[in-house]
């Protein structure tokens, strides 16, 4: 009944057709979203007029369609990203107004860090980073932390992969990577000079669990030759505050 | 081929299995779904199967499931609520800053207002707002700028509605919330002292686009007999950085 005769699920297909929605790409016909889903035309509009009808897309006197509210509503009011957020939400608060520049928090989700939440200062230099947005794991420091307090098998999967290079200064050797995920263990933290793009540097440390397990990163973007000092030390107590808020919900 | 027997939709379905989830039951067996949802414990499983499947659900050991990261990243990526928060985030964090109450952004979706944004102060009091959470338009400050700036058949559904009292506070005849609409037109924000709980008051403003049209409103939650002068002009100054912020990303 769910089913297409491809045997592929109603469920895989709805997701296909969210999917074919991006932070460029926010507003599309039924046939814009049917080419970029790979579904037959009718399917798309289909899809479409039962996920308008439901309030998950939305339709303009156009017609065409983009995420709506419902959706966004149903997918954030009962989620744990929304329960971590708020408790870093204040915390994350402070390191941006002591250290004016860009503030982001990220957990790690199917081998990438996620982005939850990004502060940004007026100031504040460019950021690759968006909320709901994914970077690689070995050339940002939320991904060096996450991945260096990670799982070994999580580790091994990404030594193992693709490891592309972004500028001339991104860790693109296994043997590197390796060694350099020693290093954060060691330290606490990561640093990556021009790890993304030659003009930044990340900063990131572990958000923990009362179990000691790493569940988050905090992260700043510096100008690429700024002192690291100050906004590190911001980060920790951060952090740290941020594992009591959570305990304290519990 | 999508429908069921019953003649509803697979995508309407789908809907009452994300409904059953909630701010307090984040976490649900797949038989507790399906007796939230209505729906017959065979159906409910295979569809908690299939969004499990393709990610929108998270399971746990124990089989219980959850909204998963993948729902909210696709119902967040591409979501015009981001732009508008990402927009008024900056600001809403000077007025917090300088408040150092509760403050919270809210559009109206589906004759309510839904809240996009809450900034916390650690040391504020109670505030009965969440993340993705709504409240009543006749009882809430953003409620009522909302109202009051929104369209004529809005304002007769409203009035002509059931208005329910919070606390004794509360205005619940159309009358005189005719009156206080207009009063909030006049003054350009809008003051409920106790009208959601006794002891605070809400304080908003709207926020308009660059045709004039009220897009959000902006608030604050204050002590039920704090000053409301100094939040009030921070309420007034923001909001028009919003909305010139908006204008430059056009």
């Amino acid at each position: 009944m769910a089913n297409s005769t491809s045997g592929e699920s109603m469920t895989a297909r709805l997701v296909r057709v969210l999917e074919a929605f991006t932070p460029t790409r926010t507003t599309l016909t039924a046939a814009e979203i049917g080419r970029a889903a790979g579904l037959p035309s009718s399917t798309a509009h289909r899809i479409v007029s039962e996920l308008v009808e439901a309030g998950l897309l939305e339709q303009d006197e156009d017609r065409r369609v983009r995420i709506g509210m419902r959706l966004w509503e149903l997918a954030t009011r009962s989620s744990h990203a929304l329960l971590l957020r708020q408790a870093a939400l204040p915390f994350m608060e402070q390191v941006q107004a002591r250290v004016r520049e860009h503030t982001q928090l990220a957990i790690l989700d199917q081998d990438e860090p996620l982005f939850l939440e990004r502060l940004s200062h007026p100031d504040a230099g460019a950021n690759i980073t968006r909320v709901a947005g994914r970077l690689p794991l070995h050339a940002s420091s939320s991904g060096l932390v996450l991945l260096a307090f990670g799982d070994r098998p999580l580790q091994e999967r990404v030594l193992a992969g693709r490891l592309r290079a972004f500028t001339r200064s991104t860790p693109t050797d296994p043997a590197v990577l390796r060694r350099m995920l020693d290093g954060v263990r060691k330290a606490g933290h990561a640093v990556t000079p021009g790890f993304l793009d030659e003009d930044s540097t990340g900063l990131a440390v572990p958000v923990r669990d009362e179990a000691g397990r790493t569940v988050a990163a905090l992260s700043v973007v510096l100008p690429r030759d700024a002192p690291t000092a100050f906004a590190l030390a911001e980060l920790h107590r951060a952090a740290r505050a941020i594992q009591e808020a959570m305990g304290h919900r519990r």
